[in-house]
């Protein structure tokens, strides 16, 4: 049985955290850690929980975190993780970090991003990023985990086989991503209201929003060279899912069947990858409260470009399905231990 | 191994019975029946199944079936189980409706109110209702279930432990109840469009809703003594969950605590059931997705009555979650295999 | 022209207010009162009224806002409007009050429900309860206006009529009402989020709602008798509109056209008060963005009681909409100026 | 007074003219067509037009009609109002289609993507192109006007100006737009069913959709070129609404004030288009209900792109609105006669 901590377990990823390792065989939560709520019952926080979690909220002790639990998932806002951790901690527990801090390798372009000085550089090279079907073999022997943002999980996955095999030009590569509003997180501001939410479409962050580093990161391990992109995220007014709609120029004339092929070799294998049929669109609807991600693609032979698609929920593969998976991994567990919800429709 | 046949696979109960039969340890499902869709996979409909069913959509075969599996369920229309079964298939295969058929036990008032002849009333004597918490040991030795409409089952639970303690006058009775769209069914109605239902609230079936007897017979086997009431059901721009709110004059004067106490003995064994704590409301979002009925209460003095509240799941508890908590009775195994599902949020 | 100030323009009942007053030919509005966003333009707070509004935001200056218009709004919290006029103010503006603060003629009920204590009760006498379909004579001469609230307007409207004709058992009537979201106002609280307000339906306020003795009062009135009543509000996932479902005892039995000839009494000429056509439902959607209440009902004759269907938008009727009609009848303009709107749907 | 034919009366866009009309000082409709409810009372299936509207459905019967009336609207499936015009027709009345038939210039490419063949091709160089801002002086004169698609106005608005100036390279856009729900229509499909469309995102129609030629044509003369573009349409849980995100590649270096400059060169004087200010993204909670369209943009000097966003109300300046717009500049009315709805929000 592995013990665990979540810092941060008030929030919706910790919340998701808390349903999926409730559903998780080998675990046993241990510490649910919220600053805001101390001493408050879990269960009256997330009444969703009610009778199936009688623990109390606990303030951040991250020494005594690391005597009590085998794992610790910190769920917070940027910069927290990385004030907590140190040699020491890491020497009796496992860390996965949710948030951004240990994401980005380059340091200066994390602080340009974030627009914060990094209170521990020094992890980030340790840090392995959870990417999980690209990182599998780092991540299982890794004792800090950056688990992946939600919009770089689903586009990476979603494009990084093509750059990877010189389909597409990298600097061509424009996402334009839509989210549901749990990725706004549940703190209090009017504009997460419901009514301020509701009947609307929004872009946010407009060449500015944080994961585009993270992207062009990851994007430029698989092309082998710097990759910039264009990255536009959206605010739907749906509670759950991401989907992401790439466009990169075609370096060559390739078929369908070509890049049907190279998607199948990287992804046959992988349990939560589904590339989807032929002209069948991913869509949030059919990955609703599991850890798949559905992917999918069209040739535009009018503009040599390719169209990608990619659908997942941003609070499971995008956040706590994606960090129990690094732990499964990290733990030397069957990868989808705890993982098997079939999402859930309508 | 228990196989098992669903005919009407394809409507958005039979959908939950397939997400809900997939994590159901002790369950293989052979055959997906659907008249619509024969030959079709039943992932090109229900695309959340992708990679999950390879079957294909099978017609009605009610002898096959019931050779090849040990229980069908029957999501479909009022009229079709009554019209497939008989001495011979019950013989064979269990059958657990999740139609009206075999519900209200008094045919006369069935076809009253449901305005069609009865096809079969000779095993409506035959049939259990499937109320699992109240009916558990006619359930155990059934081979027909009447699986209880969504409606039944939360006014149900919701109120009758008053009823049958003499704390509230039946007959005065009155439900007001909001369901989630899942509930209008996935046939193609201009009334069930996304520009119709979306912000809107209306009542419908007013003072006819075919759900009313069956509430009405339930609820007067609570009482011991004929029960007539008010049910009037609203449309609730969400796809799952149903509110009951329901108004019952008092018999007596009570306190919080001996109404309480009712509602803990009947239910504080019951998995399913989660009676709040004081002041609590329950909502329909803390049950989403799972087999929970979340119950409260409010004594209003200055009126001398009771307010009751219900919230659980349409899909679940109102439909696939009962019938798979039936069939586990019905098969001796542990009640809640299959069904641990924690709710989801957001 | 008309010059008019709002105090609590920045309130979704202040924009509604601005909404419908630029497009009323009679009337220009002067001061835009927020507290909260002093010096800001208004519409980078609202920013639908871009190039329409280009005032900025003012403090609540009453005496200099007395000098200058000759009608003020107060769209504010409970006890602001009431701590903020006197004789002196009242003698040189008209002010129309879309709080509580003078609502309730018995000062005592209001202190109670609401757990405050009076500013200024001298002044509920003087001020006229302006639901106009019913008070028009007395909202003609009056200069401090108490705007009823969503719910009461609503309940009041639909209820009322048979009430006064003896038809129902006033203590019977029992509320069941549903409202979008905008009611709960623009303030930023959890409660109110998205994600906590989508896929989800609530009662809340269950028997200690303040608008409960604000209906029973103006029921009493009507009924000409004290009138105690059940009032459960809901809160749902929909930006506007409120439907009440009452259920009252009928004191004799009735038939569908008498009660029918009864609305047609009291509304045929009442431009607002639409009584739909037999078995039709009132339904939000049919009058959203409009001063409309659309009411029917449904003879029960099996439980002889009565079921009242209202419904109207929370904003318009029950607030911005009806504060205007009251404007126009104290200013002797058309009574529908400005308030000719056509629901917009979808 | 201008008597108004509608053929199509009871789609969305046919129920926004009416809503539109009906606020229209100068406007009287003497005929709703609708072949599905020939002879129903046209508030018996919009009921937010109870005691509105008192006609009935009529047929399509263009020669009565063009007798009648002094315009028709024709807001149907494509390939009717080509079938129904003729020279005789056309001189005795005004026609506006809201469908495709006579958009396209080049009849080819229209029968390409439409797949079907055009009905009456000698038609089409006498449309002339509804687009209000940019074709105003053509339109002043014609009596057969192709109204533009939604997805076309708001893109062709949103980015010619800079295609015309010679700031963006016109091969290089990239066309990501999402559309509420009412832009699919209100034909009885599951696709549309609300539990479908709910919490969901998807796009449609990716590298096919019809509206890809429309905007093309309109681009390529704004470019004084061919152009060549991709274009994704999505669909979004929402009612109303589009909101369109572009992206083109720089010509040359330009400043914020550069790029400002020419929107408002080309907008400053159109009291439908409002040009955001800095860095405030087009939303379409902003616009909804009104005939306005926002736009603004944004410069990525990082990858050399430009990022341009427009937000308008698709059944409004999208549909009716644009088509009312028309007819005014037709009739020689003032431009904004009956279309200064004030944007509704929430």
């Amino acid at each position: 049985m592995i013990n665990v901590g979540i810092i941060g377990a008030t929030g919706y990823a910790g919340n998701e955290l808390v349903r999926l390792l409730l559903q998780h065989k080998e675990v046993s939560i241990k510490w649910y850690g919220s600053k805001s709520y101390i001493d408050k019952k879990y269960a009256s926080i997330y009444k969703n929980m009610f009778q199936l979690v009688e623990d109390v909220c606990l303030d951040d002790n991250m020494d005594q975190l690391a005597k009590e639990v085998d794992v610790i998932f910190t769920a917070t806002p940027q910069g927290l993780c990385s004030s907590l951790i140190d040699e020491e901690i890491l020497k009796k527990v496992k860390v996965i970090d949710l948030s951004a801090d240990f994401r980005i390798k380059d340091v200066n372009i994390y602080e340009q991003w974030y627009q914060m000085k990094h209170n521990n550089p020094s992890f980030i090279e340790k840090a392995v990023y959870g990417l999980c079907e690209i990182n599998r073999p780092l991540i299982k022997d890794a004792n800090l985990i950056a688990n992946p943002g939600c919009y770089p999980t689903c586009s990476t996955l979603s494009i990084y086989p093509l750059l990877k095999e010189g389909i597409i030009d990298g600097n061509s590569i424009i996402i334009d991503a839509k989210s549901g509003t749990s990725g706004a997180g549940r703190s209090a501001k009017v504009d997460n209201l419901y009514c301020e939410v509701n009947e609307n479409i929004k872009a946010y962050g407009v060449a500015t929003h944080r994961h585009t580093p993270e992207i062009e990161e990851q994007l430029s391990f698989g092309a082998g060279e710097k990759v910039v992109i264009n990255f536009t995220p959206h605010l739907v007014p749906m509670n759950r899912g991401i989907l992401v709609t790439a466009y990169g120029n075609l370096k060559k004339e390739v078929t369908y069947e070509e890049v049907k092929s190279i998607y199948d070799n990287y992804y046959e294998k992988e349990q939560f990858i589904r590339v989807l049929e032929k002209d069948i669109v991913p869509e949030t609807r059919w990955v609703e409260g599991s850890n798949y991600v559905d992917i999918n693609f069209k040739i535009d032979t009018r503009t040599k470009r390719i169209i990608i698609m990619g659908a997942m929920d941003n609070l499971v593969k995008g956040a706590a399905g994606q960090a129990i998976q690094n732990m499964n991994i990290m733990f030397g567990l069957k990868e989808d231990t705890g993982l098997l919800q079939v999402p859930m429709f309508p």
